[in-house]
């Protein structure tokens, strides 16, 4: 187990935070990248009641910042944060796709771990909504294999369409069993949104004008509302678009700003990469490297699936969703689909799964999901949750961070501390 | 000092290996971006004599894959170096602008550190020549702090035509005076990179044709050969646009892979972040933020610069090879414009600098440079030098790789094991 903890976090309110110009369609910009990063960041350390001076260094988890707003170097300028307290720290971008905020934190951790410093401050940020939906396509299928994949047209949804189709296959399933499926958890999704007031589709959102709380309610949407993205999938399939970020402090053992009932162990974790190429996947049912993170992260935390009680999962697209639940072990290979029907992972199960809606309801800035996952996992694991939560607190918890086509996949455990 | 050695390395040719097709304007890539990585990546293992298996991550320094190759997520990439052995294993890119490769290792570093991994490849890699102009010029301001540089059609040579006005100013030097400083500084690289087999500008080049191995010579230029690009930076005073990769394999303590004579220890590192944007600076006549990492180094490393044997410094821009000089007390402030023109810091001197031509004749491949100065001192270090080495074998090695406008400075310090 490592001997590190999350002491403090913070989450921005996820959105699209643009103003589009109906005459003009000139796009003007209502909070960008760096209003982000300076919020979370300032968000966190204050959360953790730890002084700009005392941080370490600084690791930013961002997937295309260059692509999305123009910016490479973009974590020297989480010097803002604190100009006084922060500048000449090392500060380092660490960038693995939509994982890039869970890899953020793993290089900090090891940093921790080395000794070289006592405490760190993970960032993970994204403003994608000032590309058009085209720039926005583009930027994503750069984190596919280029040559194979996003320079012949493959974009994400039809990446994750070759794994829901491979699990179709594989467990035979008709088409209308597989779509309840994806539409029981969506409707998950979308109904812990509801209860989040920072989620990107929460009360008085999208979801929540078209009632999209349950599988029936999505399943009988009109095509032209819930159109087929790349068969099987559908828009409602789909994570969101989504401007954020969010941001944790972590301190070694002994740290003095460590304080009873604010600290939560960094138990064990587990970072596998699988081929990047999905031409070269043998199974399309099930998320091999992500089984191999979670049995490496367990491992060290010294737990298995019945020891958890919350996670938050790669929901980019509903069948991520399932497969995850599986990888994780919260239900048994090709089982999820039927629990997830059965209406199990809410509040009020034994496990609760993405409570603060997922990428599905909160949203997904592709850099800051992984830091967001263990900043709202950390929030329920004190005791202070943001939106749904269970009715006792939790102790153990784990999130699953995924980037690209399943390739990079990072299993954290989270304990609370006595 | 740290306990982890470097014990192989890698360096592919550099240069611009594209094809023009004269008629239609046409690019096509010569070696693409995954070609280089797999080179370097196999050179570094088999240079090391350590089998894939027993690599516990592999962290890549790549500056803007995305803008120039459109291919963000490019780390995972990195299993195809030997599927069988690599897949599984963590890894990730790590992005700090032109010191992307400096702060892979660094990251790479703790994670041996940490004890989670007792091997670490590291990778970095940049393709730049299959953008236009245009697009590279437009790559590489994203490193600026875009709102205020970038957008407003600031480039890289324009940032350092800051500094360099800045030491004008700060010195009182007349104008002839800076520009033979620079030229003398230039002059070094160019001579050197005629006998380094990899350099982009080496012997045949377009630097050997022209005979730019003086001050003289390179002064001697008409302007429509050597024109102003920002003044009082002129074309020769800019470093090169390159495509190229390097690799080193990092080991802890007792490793079994250790082999006599053939490992470099990491004796001590600096990472610091000065304020991204240059409109927060004072002092433009030092670099405070690479002075202090140079105190962090050696402090770590038990050494003063007096210990130095060889150096690879930053020459983005000449001006900032002077500035390097001194942030490194290989100069005093101020003189390192006249020990240029005195012919220093050359094989036969008591410390050399940039033996590897530098960015200024090896190449630039931006996030591809930090690892590539390891590489090459590692190599002068073992006394298998590529290319100009001094008649001894030298003990200490420093490399002083920035980032963005003297955003990020990593400086490390190398010492030969006996």
């Amino acid at each position: 187990m490592s001997k590190a903890s999350i002491i403090g976090a913070y989450n921005t309110k996820f959105g699209s935070f643009i103003n589009k110009n109906k005459e003009t369609g000139e796009v003007t910009d209502l909070r960008s990248i760096y209003e982000l990063m300076l919020e979370a960041g300032r968000g966190a350390l204050s959360d953790a009641g730890i002084e700009a001076t005392q941080i370490g260094g600084v690791w930013v988890g961002s997937c295309a910042p260059g692509l999305f707003v123009d910016q490479e170097h973009i974590a020297s300028f989480a010097a803002e944060i604190d100009p006084e307290g922060l500048r000449f720290k090392r500060m380092t971008r660490c960038e693995d796709a939509c994982a890039s905020g869970s890899v953020a934190l793993y290089d900090a951790l090891y940093a921790v771990e080395s000794g070289r410093i006592q405490a760190a401050l993970v960032l993970g940020v994204e403003k994608m909504n000032l590309l058009s939906t085209k720039g926005i396509t583009h930027a994503l299928a750069t984190c596919s294999f280029w040559p194979e994949e996003g320079a012949l047209g493959m974009t994400f949804p039809g990446l994750f369409a070759e794994y829901a189709k491979g699990y179709r296959n594989h467990y035979g399933l008709d088409d209308a069993t597989l779509a309840l499926m994806l539409a029981s958890a969506a409707a998950l999704g979308y109904r812990n949104g509801l209860e989040n007031p920072l989620a990107h589709f929460g009360r008085g959102g999208p979801s929540d004008r078209l009632g999209l709380t349950s599988a029936d309610a999505i399943l009988a949407l009109p095509p032209e509302k819930n159109p087929m993205i790349a068969e099987p999938l559908r828009l409602h399939d789909c994570s969101l678009v989504t401007d954020g970020a969010a941001a944790l402090v972590i301190v070694g053992a002994n740290h003095p700003a460590l304080k009873k009932g604010r600290a939560v162990r960094i138990a064990g974790i587990g970072q596998t990469s699988e081929r990047l190429a999905i031409s070269n996947r043998v199974n399309m049912h099930e998320l091999i490297a992500a089984k191999e993170a979670t049995r490496l992260s367990f491992s060290e935390a010294g737990i298995s699936s019945k020891d958890i009680d919350i996670a938050e999962v790669h929901d980019c697209f509903t069948i991520n969703q399932l497969l995850c639940t599986e990888a994780l072990g919260l239900s048994a290979d090709g089982r999820s689909g039927y629990d997830y029907i059965d209406g199990r992972f809410g509040p009020d199960d034994r496990v609760s799964i993405n409570l603060s809606g997922g990428l599905k309801a909160k949203g997904h800035p592709v850099g800051a999901t992984g830091v967001s996952m263990h900043a709202l996992l950390y929030k329920q694991l004190i005791g202070e949750p943001i939106g749904a939560a269970p009715t006792t607190v939790p102790t153990v918890g784990v999130s699953l961070n995924v980037g690209g086509s399943a390739v990079t996949n990072c299993v954290t455990v989270l304990r609370r501390e006595s």
